[in-house]
């Protein structure tokens, strides 16, 4: 298994082709706009090695029993899950945020993993066999893989194919013998200037007539005919001015745009090719194990935001019991996040190809909580910090030490801590809450609008009406009449019903 | 195993102590302020025969592998704890309310399998060897027990040595070879007029001076110098009244008062006697189990909140997907409090006498959500009903029938059901809401503030503060300096910690 | 003007049309079910007599400067719109809960008052000559006037004309030269027994072809044809059985259901006769009245519940700082809901008759807020007060005095106050909050849905989303397309827009 | 009255001593820090002289009838402070951020106002005369005036007197005849740099040890001794890059830290120099003005979050009816601190000097709520937005429109707007949530724990429990007892109370 050195040598070895501010960024391991995200995702292969932390980061591979990365494996068990959302945890206990390169790439290998068995299954297809000589390769080579679901989309109240612009989400313009050629956009993708591949689903359920939608790949992030550019973050210039204002430097968060102009994908990297049919179990097999997992990213931070309120108040010169019941409520939010993942984990099921489906209806009731629990973490931490916690409200670093009156700052910020270490606790409060550590679990992973439809879909409401006509001992069917239609006919339907 | 037949046959022919209004209750089976909760009683013993059902309410002994009722045994694993949630849930789904005769017996029996096991390992005493014996009598009777903790209490400033009163927490008075003496009371224990027997456990953590409060013992329900006074509740003379206004006629619940006027205890039904530091123990063995699973009471009743919500609204001519919002929140409140004890199972740990005790930090933060998410479950319940289901504002079943008036009643409470049954969904929204059927979970098994104390002891506060320091680059241990000592011994001593 | 005695007799002298549970009532100043409503509405009429509360609950007349009741007066400025949300504050801090029988009466004459005033302006009627007549009479004999405006309705998803009994809706059935013959029902009418009269306004607004059921008059409560049946409360038997456990003996809320079976009202009684086009006004005027100032009387029974929790929280041996942070959300959502219909009540508009018209907008925001915020309030004392307050779980006031084991009791609930006053605090909890003193605040004057719509039609997006166009820098028309249309058409109606 | 060309034109005039990134600020107009504050500012000049918005920016003067602006005005009547929110909340609605250099000297010479005159009367000092002097040629002049209340304050455990270093917070270090040498800094002080002076309030409740920190002065922002160092705002970089990523150009805040390095202060603009007694009515008179008012200022910008939101809505291609309940919810928010803010004027009461000093309990309420609804509005917003809200999670401007790959990116985001709009509006609403137009209202003007500590002191607990007393007939006071004393003396004790 690799060291973060080999990761790092292996990013620097790709074609440069991701770009932020007009700028070719030539190596992204050193540009301050990619470095942090790099560094985050670096101490994940060194905490690999590391046996203190090796059962949280590793486990035996589903295919030779070797020991891989977990991001690189197929989730098997309801332990497997569990071990997912510990370590989706401790990554952002050590990086303060979101380390987005590897959990979608590995969350869309995993559907795909049971959706190309039922395809291979229904059709006759080779797509498995495929997909596991790409994971064979991928664990030796022990690479970094971003996923990328979210097309461009276009006017959302039309589907795909209602699109005066047919690209609005990736599809394949042409059939190969060889290949496929494929155009389009995946945006807001986590981590893609830190990955070394893409794996690329089909972004929403398709129909028939959007069969061309239906597609599924992985290749190298530097293919040909692939242009990243990286989107904005809260104080995204700060990385290169040096000093504490962008107070983590062992991680970052990046989102990009990645374009496809007519990108050839070769036949084995291929995983659906037109099978609308399974777009719908591709995206649930996604959200089902994202949504639960997602939990445990916003406890994660939420664990930093408690250390970082305490810390905060300590260097005001407050006991943090002042703050007890705020804190506790904080606490409540991250375990509630951490555990309904855990529950969704363990009230999932097994699928015939040996991966584990988490349950999908305590998954999204665990995204409509990621949606509202960890915005009022923040709010606590805000609160508990103090004004210059608000809006990160402190002279920068440059003026901390001007020399003209770098010292008049110094003396005024000093409380129970030295300056320095109290501007430090504040900046981490700000860029962990109007900052650039704001990792965008909202709308990361489908809105919370989307899993309330589900949620709603899956709510069993007739069962449970039964139990309230059984308990109240009403004998008939109780139904809303129809509209605008007639009376009689509609009575009839709903006895027919 | 019994049928409910049997289980009622075995009321009948205990001793009458149970009183209410004044009045002696010779049947607890057909008096109406018991037969409601007898009748919710009564469905789990049948349920337990009925081969669809079987799997939820029982399970093999841990002493003998024999089919037994999952009340009457050992919690071994997660998916005992798991199944034991789902029992809860299945029994609110099936009688609307607690069925409160069972489960406290049931998790003081496990939180003493523990502790007896650890007492007599460190004592040599033979408190493990009784209670196995009893467990198996128990068992092959098939009996119903009770569990009674909390104590009158008295001033709650003050610790149960330091009342004005020495009886205000049960304790022993007299030690004799055969057996103890024991006087106090245990209030507001949930269905004692249901049980057969009742399982003692003390009611708080005590110290050595307080080591006769150091009790816990099993005895007959009925046992000579026990008197038992119904408590009220809301809306209870109704179930004398017959007809729909208390809507529910299979389930019920009831809570009383126990007074133990020096009741002898024989030897071998006592599990502890004195063993003062073993009684924090018991307290957390029992509330991190029935906190956690507490859940899945409240989930359940929030199922037939759905259920009525929808069956009122259906009844007032309205499509339910009026309310999608509010049903969807209703049923995000119900999964988080069920999901969060499956959580707190999960991350539970084996104890070497072979019980399970689940995650005190998750079973705490369920009670935090425990005394929050049905209240708003309720609140949208009422929303959706309507101002009948609000204050029940209806007229009595009583004048519902009035020759003179009651065919006006009838004639404007129809809608889009006949007036009966609107009605009697009304009726069961106001029993759930602010009726007869409302549980009191908040406090029952402990206060959400007792929850959140714990959930501040568990919380790991230093290991969050070195997360934070090691992300912002804070070297030094920043500490409030203590308020009124002096400035140079405190920095002394702040060094040294 | 009257004293309660004065009130009293009134009530004695009339004709007994009100049942409850099959009985009909011969004095509803004695009797049981009403006699604790009419001690509170009594209290009404000595504060006004006593010179301390005179300014609270009396006025100037509009007519001619004499001091009449507040309840018998038009509101006409913001100041007197202020008096009323003081005197409704103060009714529920002396009797604990609603007083309903003059608020709504009163707020109803305040609807017609602006009312007639336009329809006698726009059709050359006499109704505001009549009301004002009227008034002076009223006025004069200081009565006390129910409202009522729910109709029983029928199917919720249907018009009044569009039931398939056109009685759903109170309703003119035959106009006669000197009066006009109704029928229907009016339902949940708060405080019926206690009144003198009732004022009855169309339920809804209503179209050209439902013209008979814009209706509007006042009539005796005694009134041929009228026949009232009491709705039941949470523990409405309590009140038969003497001792604290209906612990309020000066206050108490009814709801009734009255019954209007061909009933005549003579011409100088009648309000509205036909004129639809003013229906809607009318409900508009008295739902931001009575929106308005309902935040008021919620905040009322909020001030009791601080008091009762602190009371409590004292008995139970606990000093209340304790709960300081509850408590302190306790005062926050009183004072909010009080403070909301100051606002409304000061951005309200002169009418031209003379009344005071509050601004909708903010009555209805209230009333959402009506519809939650005093659930928390009640959440809130339930924790503090502890489990014997949840639900209420003491023995019955029979046992605590029984004479064999009443002592048991007695002892056992003593903690840092007498037994009987500890009970009586704990009492006093469960009948603000799950007894008979809950006032149904959620859906009187209409629902919480209800409000969300009308503060939706006043929201004014357009002009926010010029203000968010103009900062944007946004010069265009920004507009979702039509569904189902063609896409030429649609741009170009767009554009046109 | 001034145009915003004089108001600019008096700020260039001033000696630079604004620094930003090691800067000095040569030209605060033009400069990229501090411009788009500078034109918020000047648009509250040019509206006062349009005849449309003249009665919401000016009134007339409490000295001699002059048309003035509002802000340099004192709040004489309910009218006039309803009138100040009404401008924040327009000033909100213009700018969609703080204009912040005007409301806080506003607020601090009201403060000042009452206090002054109090002083004056008791001690025969003339402060009172030296303030009427300085607002007449304040008025005069038509300047900008900034208020500076947060002291650095150091450890805050300690009081000003208890820190290590005794400049914590402003003293006064020499009293001179012609005036007072000060020392110490102002920290997070809104709009300085839009100001043309400075007033100067105690930071706190000082007690006599400390009378040298009970002082008031106004002085020119460029006085020699002062230095003025800008506070970093998120995303405060953009500015100086051109394009929509900074998307509005007609407003913004900054806040600043004012250091005074022993600066003289002549006795004409001193207006309270020891009278440690007055510290605390002059807080009280700030906050209960201040904290009513910020409501407006968040409702003002919650105004624009709506219509950003649906703006954006309707970008994506969405009718914002879908969106309902999410929007009428931000309404209520809005509504709900406006609305308290209103209340808290009426019911505050008239001083003696002409000043009208809201209600402090319900101004402080409305902070709490300040601390929290805009919380819930901004979350919202980013919901219906969608991910390139939640981070702004788009290109920046510059790659917007790069030669290779910009028309990749405006392909992309083209939806229902053009891709320009359509990024402008996402833009606007990170700006809004995340960006620069945050304002930080939850610490200004003290933070939520503050003003429930006095909530709480407001609360008349005892008032309230004696209400429930006589509604439970609770006849004797029950109060805890204290913790450690001996029982008979405390009895007695409590007794005498």
């Amino acid at each position: 298994m690799r060291t973060s050195a080999d990761y790092k040598a292996s990013l620097k070895a790709m074609r440069p082709n991701v770009y932020k501010f007009g700028e070719l960024i030539e190596d992204v391991t050193s540009h301050p706009s990619t470095r942090r995200m790099i560094e985050g995702h670096g101490q994940l292969y060194d905490l690999s090695l590391d046996p203190k932390w090796q059962d949280v980061f590793t486990t035996t591979s589903i295919l030779d029993e070797k020991r891989v990365s977990r991001y690189l494996n197929v989730v098997r068990s309801v332990d497997d899950m569990v071990a997912n959302c510990r370590m989706k945890r401790a990554a952002f206990n050590l990086t303060g945020t979101c380390t987005g390169a590897r959990c979608v790439g590995f969350t869309s290998m995993n559907a795909m993993w049971a959706a190309t068995y039922d395809m291979d299954k229904e059709n006759g297809t080779e797509y498995h066999k495929r997909l596991r000589a790409w994971l064979a390769q991928a664990q030796k080579d022990d690479i970094t893989v971003a996923g990328a679901l979210t097309d461009a989309k276009g006017d959302r109240s039309r589907s795909a194919s209602q699109q005066e612009d047919p690209d609005m989400s990736v599809h394949i313009v042409e059939r190969r013998t060889d290949g496929i050629i494929v155009r389009g956009a995946k945006v807001m993708i986590c981590g893609t200037a830190a990955a070394n591949e893409v794996f690329v689903l089909p972004g929403a359920g398709y129909k028939e007539n959007e069969k061309d939608y239906a597609v599924s790949f992985v290749i190298p992030r530097d293919t040909k005919g692939m242009t990243i550019v990286e989107t904005r973050k809260p104080n995204d210039t700060r990385c290169a001015e040096g000093g504490f204002d962008d107070p983590v430097a062992i991680g970052g968060i990046t989102q990009a745009y990645i374009f496809f102009e007519d990108v050839f994908v070769p036949n084995d990297r291929i995983f659906m090719s037109g099978e609308w049919k399974h777009t719908v179990p591709v995206v649930m097999n996604f959200t089902s194990a994202y949504r639960a997992a997602i939990g445990s990213c916003v406890a994660g931070q939420g664990d930093v935001m408690v250390g970082a309120s305490v810390l905060m108040a300590r260097a005001n010169g407050l006991d943090e019991k002042v703050f007890r019941d705020k804190l506790t409520k904080m606490v409540v939010n991250n375990e509630t996040t951490f555990a309904m993942g855990l529950a969704a984990a363990m009230l999932g099921k097994a699928h015939p190809s040996g991966a584990w489906i988490s349950d999908a209806l305590l998954a999204n009731i665990n995204k409509v909580h990621v949606g509202s629990l960890p915005y009022d973490t923040k709010i606590l931490a805000q609160e508990i910090g103090g004004g210059i916690c608000e809006t990160g409200c402190m002279p920068s670093y440059v003026d901390f030490n001007d020399e003209r009156y770098g010292h008049l700052i110094r003396k005024y910020l000093k409380a129970n801590a030295t300056p320095e270490d109290r501007a430090k606790a504040a900046r981490l409060v700000e860029w962990l809450t109007i900052g650039g550590g704001v990792p965008g679990c909202m709308h990361g992973g489908g809105s919370p609008d989307g899993a309330r439809l589900l949620i709603w879909s899956k709510s069993e409401i007739e069962k449970k009406v039964e139990m309230a006509k059984r308990l109240a001992d009403v004998k008939v069917d109780i139904r809303p009449k129809p509209k605008d239609g007639e009376k009689g006919k509609e009575k009839g339907k709903e006895k027919g019903k």
